[in-house]
């Protein structure tokens, strides 16, 4: 097979078979095809699609170019949650304790901040000596012994998907349905997981920004993971304004601990609590969503997901003594205060320009070289909703980049929209997705 | 400017600026850019297209990649023909030598045959000795003595084209109108040509199979060309059948002799005069084509073709005596005929088959590496709208490869239609194109 005919193939709207769309990815992993063919490949994909077929062979591919897990000898029904990312998303630091404290094993393997929107692994490190890179050994030990372990992808892990990816990102090809599907199932599907909870993020600061588009994604994910014989559900969720108050690495883990102890920052909760539930319920310990909700209060309410929390730092090399006393981590060396200029309400937060915000602090990277700052970061103060008076802090800066705070700030004011008349209610979780369609939220 | 911008930019149907357009090509002739996001941009190209200042830019960005040939201290508008090439195209061979003679220069820098279309150079080549590989100086030596010259693109011209193709024929990018006008017209450019006479073909033998697309392919060239202060007009021209009756290098060689000496193929020669009668016109030689049709049947009447074209082949190297006397050539080790199965008419004859059996016989060439042999090849004795019994030959085939003449002979014979009924008749000339628009063919 010709990889040219295969790519002029996909090119003209043609569905590729088993052995062309392996003759790409092969070809490309044992460098008998060459990146530049497989680039204009990629974007012949952007523009033509794939089918669903396509799409699940091309997850196949890649989930087997590396090991696949397998976590059948330890017990319970084995679920992860995956989110596709967005500004003060720390979901996962809440709830893969909280479901692990209800008693469905939670083995999480997370990614990295990119762009305006952080990743999982970056905020854990910020606890001293938290270490997410444990070996495939290390990983099964932890999710043994605590029933929840968090850490990033390793080399081993759908190495095809870590190889696209980077042609990707710098070919315009990241878009795409199809693609985005594969590359997270192929790593989903290699961590040994039974079953499956995503979070499509909507709107400005999402990867997704229309709802339709989040929804198609969702539809393909669930499918892909269905077919893999997955149970995988998908709730679609608003990331117009930040999630919960921190943006920045160690300040939204103080946010997590915090709620693990029992605050409630209410968007954040809803969002953790409602994706927690289908994991419990996913999970065998619950047989609906409200039934799995007020068990994941329960585990917050009883300390038993704080506990779990501290099992989990203890176990992955960090400082229990820091997390339990947050205020003695160091400070940014500058902090600024963004106020209102007006009275009204706040009208909408422009997620997006909160993300840019936090690089400007150092919260966040624009390439996979450049280092964070786990101290900098931003405190939303003021919600979408909100009530202020010319004056009100919207929100503050804290960052050692004493030469960028200022143009920090003034970004950081206009993300904010002040209004004279509160902005309509949007429901922060949008539907909710799985095997038989799109639903509306269960309640 | 970061390339991935410049290709997402692209790829969501922007309008690229000079900058971003010479960043990504001038940065992939520098290494700055690697050939991996040239072809995601290519790609991108492909899908979203380029409006006419983008492919004059793109152009004008190829034209001086290398050096532009100044003709300006010879007498006379220099005029060169291009053709987008086909099965059994011949024309140039006959027509450069017949316009010189007319007193019209022409320095022309032709291709070699690939896929199933064949070449200037490759017939060229087939005469003993010919050199097309003429340095720069013995060009301009050979146009100021003979008025004509022919040869192929050497380094020094427009070499970003020469890198470029060779992506776009590995990546599915070869087929795409701002790429195909930028790459014929900086090549063209380049040569230190006044005017320009394009030959578009359309049909199941060409490269723009729809005559919309040939038209559309045409406008462009000719805008281009116009907008470079070159005089450019565009003939559409059909190729489904193969032109003439000679397919295979030697074989068009000696039916180009025939023709120069006065012999009448009638659609090989309407095509011929009819592109020649447009160059003398160009050429400042005639008011008309009707007046330039009439020049060039005398420039062949008299002589005069010949004589130049003898000219030619001496200054170039070649063997006077082999084209003086062609029976004298080699012949190939065995030969077959294709007789007709019923009676009627031809009905069709698929060029692009044709081609394609030409390459069986050894006479073109899949890849730029393969060797061709100039006396291998195929006589159509049947045309389209030729009655036909059953027997009556309607192809003969000759080559060296004794084991695949037997297939390639079923081939050819699939390639011929043969019906009941004479088919309609469709012009051979189709439309003439010129920086008005398109027009019926002047007669």
């Amino acid at each position: 097979m010709n990889p040219t005919e295969i790519i002029r193939k996909k090119r003209d709207g043609g569905t590729l078979s088993r052995d062309e769309i392996n003759r790409m990815i092969q070809g490309y992993l044992d460098g008998s095809i060459p990146e530049y063919q497989l680039s204009a490949f990629l974007m012949a994909v952007y523009f033509q699609k794939m089918n669903f077929e396509e799409t699940t062979i091309l997850t196949d591919i890649m989930l087997h170019s590396g090991i696949v897990i397998n976590l059948k000898d330890l017990p319970g029904i084995k679920v992860d949650k995956h989110s596709t990312g967005g500004v003060g998303d720390k979901v996962s630091i809440i709830l893969a304790p909280m479901v692990a404290a209800c008693g469905v094993p939670v083995p999480m393997i997370s990614g990295r901040g990119l762009g305006h929107t952080g990743g999982t692994l970056d905020k854990l490190e910020s606890i001293p000596g938290f270490r997410t890179t444990l070996n495939l050994e290390e990983y099964r030990k932890v999710i043994a012994e605590a029933g929840v372990v968090m850490i990033g992808q390793t080399a081993e892990i759908a190495p095809a998907d870590k190889r696209l990816y980077a042609l990707r990102d710098v070919t315009g090809t990241v878009e795409c349905i199809p693609l985005i599907s594969s590359s997270i199932m192929s790593k989903k599907l290699a961590e040994g997981i039974d079953a499956l909870v995503l979070d499509i993020k909507t709107g400005r600061g999402a990867f997704m920004a229309t709802e339709a588009d989040a929804v198609r994604l969702s539809e393909t994910l669930v499918a892909v993971g269905t077919m893999f014989g997955v149970r995988t559900i998908g709730f679609i969720t608003d990331m117009s304004q930040p999630l919960g108050r921190a943006v920045g690495n160690w300040n939204e883990i103080v946010e997590c601990i915090e709620c693990l102890r029992g605050a409630d920052v209410p968007d954040l909760m809803e969002v953790t609590l409602t994706l927690g539930a289908g994991m419990v319920m996913l999970g065998g310990k619950a047989g609906s969503i409200a039934e799995g909700k007020a068990l994941c209060k329960e585990a917050i309410a009883s300390g038993r997901a704080w506990e779990k929390f501290l099992q989990m730092v203890r176990l992955q090399g960090g400082d229990v003594a820091a997390v339990e006393n947050p205020a003695s981590y160091p400070r940014s060396a500058v902090s600024m205060e963004v106020r209102s200029s007006s009275d009204g309400f706040v009208g909408a937060i422009d997620a997006l320009e909160v993300g840019f915000t936090g690089i400007m602090v150092g919260a966040g990277r624009m390439t996979v070289e450049e280092r964070i700052d786990p101290k900098a970061g931003i405190m939303v103060m003021k919600k979408v909703g909100d009530r202020v008076k010319k004056g009100d802090i919207l929100a503050t800066l804290g960052t050692d980049r004493t030469g960028s705070i200022s143009s920090a700030a003034s970004r950081l004011e206009k993300a904010f929209s002040i209004t004279a008349a509160p902005p309509e209610h949007t429901p922060l979780i949008r539907s909710f997705v799985d095997s038989t369609g799109v639903h509306p939220v269960p309640r």
